[in-house]
């Protein structure tokens, strides 16, 4: 990847996130995990704590359109940011929110907007604990949220190790349709599998299967092979869209193969659990078409409606 | 101040914020201060150990124009939240960045842009730890800062008392013309006041001294009487701008009368130090039609630059 790209076209998301931050090092000893897994993780204090950190912006016409109800805007936004604090296995301590807005905004929709937050804090246990709110031409929220581990250590995306079983919660395709607004993030299930040192690598699927299992490969210095008829599809939902829809929200780990027959026995979750496939050695990954799409929000064309679509395969 | 009030213009920023959050109480105990400081502030482990955290946006044609210099938007960007922990007296630890990016932005101004923030991350002993990016119609930066006071405590807007003599850091007004890009936030100045117990309230200048004076009295439950011919204006600057133009982002605090002379004493810093009043009984200020202005970006009209002013006296 080019350090100088011309275009944010070429570069894509991830690339420009890569050009932008590939060499920073951390100054302290304290930070664990920067910039490449879902949070950054930071040493507590003693032995196993953990402070994780977050920030996650969702912005009007991009995450969701104007038409969508005030509630469900404030749920997603927090909802996202949970989603990657389960994504380590770890619980929810505090949140700050940025509110950026127009001048003609209602306080109605906004006070509905935060209600929508307020009860998925209550849901999940996090407090809401400061806000500032700025001008802008569009409505964006942006959270930012602590998380810990206490004593457990959270899970990270290089933990994968050739031979290891791969496994995904929930069904995975149609999200953006369905529930994009609604999603659970999967904070219980996370946290059970750090505890219970289930999984050596985890991960929540945002930009679709099929663009986020070569990061976590690649994260573990692994290679993969998909089982594909054992992909769990939601109704209706074509093995291409659960490959490459984005927004499932769903947790992707690995489990060392002495331990998979115990996990699908002792699973105490009413949440679908499917073993999907093995991590292999090397790096190279079957070339197949259906992987390595995804969704990226630079690169796709954009709908007439404004809301992101999901990319072709 | 009305729930239902019908306008984002009658409201205010403050009045907006008073009613998306006022009725936010902690779950948790851990929580010492949520909305209404410049920092929410986190039991942290053991005694005297707190976390402190904070969110903050800039906006193209908000906080910057489309011709600053990008280095130094990245610098305010990161600059402006160090200040809100200065105003606490804590230490940065680590920040997180949310970066809103329109599709045909330039990857060379964003990484000029990152520089900046970078070097002030770098100056003043914060790890950048995380970043994410999405799509937007206007550039913005969210900042996102974890800070903390290790064997002392922060220092509170509340803590101010009758007799208490007024101090402020550095020279006010003019900063939007002059510095606003380039401002020191008060990092040394705010931990050395909470360390050594100076400080018995304290909040860092965003608004300008006339809208920030009166909220850390209220916060404190006091008045104040301001001695106007004390107060510190940068060269050329009116009394009148030295009250009410905004982004100063000096330290404003309150000292116990019975210390006011060895602080003046003591004081380590180069930076200018005046006492500029003394706090009051009862929470009626004596009435001054220069006071109370300050800036408030939705009840403001804006310029042809589309940057933001101050609100004429």
């Amino acid at each position: 990847m080019k350090a100088r790209a011309s275009s944010l076209q070429a570069l894509g998301e991830k690339g420009l996130l890569h050009v932008l931050t590939r060499h920073w090092k951390a100054r302290s000893k304290r930070v664990l995990t920067g910039v490449g897994d879902d949070c950054a993780v930071l040493r507590g204090e003693g032995k196993d704590h953990y402070l994780l950190f977050k920030t996650d912006a969702v912005v009007e016409n991009v995450h969701f359109t104007r038409q969508a109800a005030p509630e469900k805007i404030g749920r997603k936004a927090l909802a996202r940011a949970l989603s990657d604090l389960a994504a380590m296995g770890a619980m929810p301590v505090a949140a700050v929110i940025t509110l950026g807005l127009r001048a003609d905004e209602s306080p109605q929709r906004l006070r509905a907007i935060y209600r929508g937050m307020e009860k998925t804090a209550k849901t999940y246990g996090v407090d809401l604990v400061g806000g500032e709110t700025t001008r802008a031409e569009q409505l964006f929220l942006n959270i930012a949220l602590l998380g810990e581990c206490r004593g457990y250590r959270p899970v990270l995306r290089s933990g994968a190790r050739a031979g290891d079983f791969l496994f995904v919660t929930g069904r995975l395709g149609g999200t953006q349709a369905a529930r994009h607004l609604t999603f659970e993030p999967r904070l219980a299930e996370g946290q059970w599998l750090a505890r219970q040192s289930f999984a050596t690598a985890l991960m929540d699927l945002s930009d679709g299967l099929g663009a986020d299992l070569p990061r976590l490969a690649e994260a573990s210095g692994v290679g993969f092979q998909l089982d594909e008829s054992a992909i769990p599809r939601a109704r209706g939902v074509s093995l291409q869209a659960a490959l490459n829809d984005g927004e499932d929200y769903e947790l992707l780990f690995t489990v060392k193969a002495a331990r998979a027959e115990t996990l699908k026995k002792v699973w105490p979750f009413a949440t679908p659990l499917h073993c999907i496939g093995v991590m292999r050695k090397g790096r190279k990954n079957p070339a197949d078409p259906l992987i390595a799409h995804g969704f990226d929000h630079f690169k796709q064309r954009r709908g007439g409606a404004g809301f992101r679509r999901k990319l072709g395969g």
